[in-house]
């Protein structure tokens, strides 16, 4: 066993998953989980995420091994800067977040007597909450870990360790290039659906677009189901790679619809069989 | 039945599912198949949506009480300014392409002695080819119609009669608010897919990108495999509609990052939430 006791500070999807996956691997022992909703507590009992639950994280935290921020980013920044005079010395720190940067920034209030690592699993959907956790949520998928030069190595040998126990593949990234390519690959996918939807619903009456909307619309509009609060914070938190990233397309977008207007119609199919090469290579595996 | 001869200029993935549709459901009769590639004839055949093929249109369409144009579009523009001379009196003339405007114009070239009605089955998917045609594709799909004022009411009852028999629901709408709802639910879509692919594969290796490719990425991109050349055609028979849905999804993503970049982030929120909203008022049934 990795970690004889973890508090998991914010148990819904991501973190009721986690508590679910290593505690089945036998990587965690008893678990606190933290959560504000008194329905998210009674669900992570009652699915065995969490062995006890409290709304207190200061509590919650004193006397865990493993520390384990599964919040939205700001309350993941809100706990870097306030539970340190209430974690146990030596304990390991790490978060679920989706930016990097900002997180490691809030870390620098942490205590020298703990260690932190950040993390992203990538892995989660349209779904959230406590109910829609479990245990092979991160089967298959990348779970990044950030270290910066000052991470002592045992830390990220630990982690690798727990993270390859879910079923995810650990990977080790420095936190800005995390922030510039999860931009690219997924916030501004993201941002694109919400965007294209808000596009097409001032474009026309909900029922006039109706028998216009096909598979390539259900696949590139499903993440747009996706909670606003969770993501605000998280486009928030990677604005500067976010503002790049869309800035990239755009200028892509232009590239495109300049050949486009050209009379000689093979600088447009150049320009797409370029596009189609990039998304053969970029398959997921 | 509704035609016993039938010819299909361009027997692939559309055309020859239409044929294999129309034939089982009794509401046509003999179909000659057209398609330069001789692997494509004798693809028809074996799958039985033709019973005789041919390269030569001008033959296939003189005995046809129905002619149906499924190749791509400059090639269904190009068969209505050139097969005019060859057509039986009082056939009915129809086709699958994806933008109606240029198609409707192309078809002034048709002698009065036949009946044009444009068409686009909102089907298909990524992959093309006879060898991927089936009686079932176009179940449950919009099938889009674009009389004229011109057009006589019979044509546009028989052809929806045919459409219902494929299983899909008949949609009458006028061609040019057709092109530029279809701009935007299906055309800008496929463009944002290949611009984020060729945007993501400028900034890092494939190797790089790899963990970083999530379920986000994969639907949203998975039309980006689409044909180029197919599309190639599509958005420029679509530039214009095209072009105005790209700016206005600009500047639905300028004004998101606009009021990301407020301290306060309730507008954001806000605009998040409009966003959501409109997506689940477009969801597809």
């Amino acid at each position: 066993m990795l970690f004889p006791r973890a508090a998991v500070v914010g148990i819904g999807l991501i973190g009721g998953s986690f508590a679910l996956a290593a505690k089945r691997a036998g990587l965690v022992g008893h678990v606190t989980g933290v959560a504000r909703s008194e329905a998210t507590r009674q669900g992570a009992l009652k699915i065995g995420a969490a062995d006890a639950v409290t709304s207190d994280a200061a509590s919650a935290v004193a006397e865990a091994d493993l520390v384990y921020l599964a919040a939205p980013i700001d309350s993941i920044c809100g706990s870097l800067r306030t539970l340190g005079p209430h974690l146990r010395s030596g304990a390991l720190v790490t978060d679920a977040g989706s930016a990097k940067t900002v997180i490691l920034d809030a870390a620098r209030a942490l205590p020298p007597t703990v260690t932190f690592l950040g993390g992203h699993p990538m892995a989660g959907s349209e779904q959230a909450g406590i109910a829609s956790a479990r245990a092979d949520l991160f089967a298959g998928s990348s779970y990044f870990l950030t270290p910066t030069p000052d991470t002592p190595a045992d830390a990220v040998e630990t982690l690798s360790a727990l993270v390859s126990g879910l079923g995810a593949r650990p990977v080790i990234v420095e936190a800005a290039l995390h922030d510039r390519l999860v931009a690219l690959t997924s916030h501004l996918p993201h941002l694109l659906a919400w965007a294209l939807c808000t596009t097409a619903g001032e474009a026309a009456d909900p029922a006039v677009l109706a028998p216009f909307l096909g598979g390539a619309w259900r696949d590139v509009t499903r993440i747009a189901g996706s909670s606003p609060e969770m993501w605000s914070e998280i486009f928030r938190a990677n604005f500067a790679p976010l503002q790049s990233a869309a800035a990239s397309l755009s200028a892509e977008l232009n590239a495109a619809q300049a050949a486009l207007d050209l009379e000689d119609p093979s600088a447009f199919l150049d320009w797409l069989h370029a596009a189609r090469t990039a998304h053969e290579r970029l398959r997921p595996s």
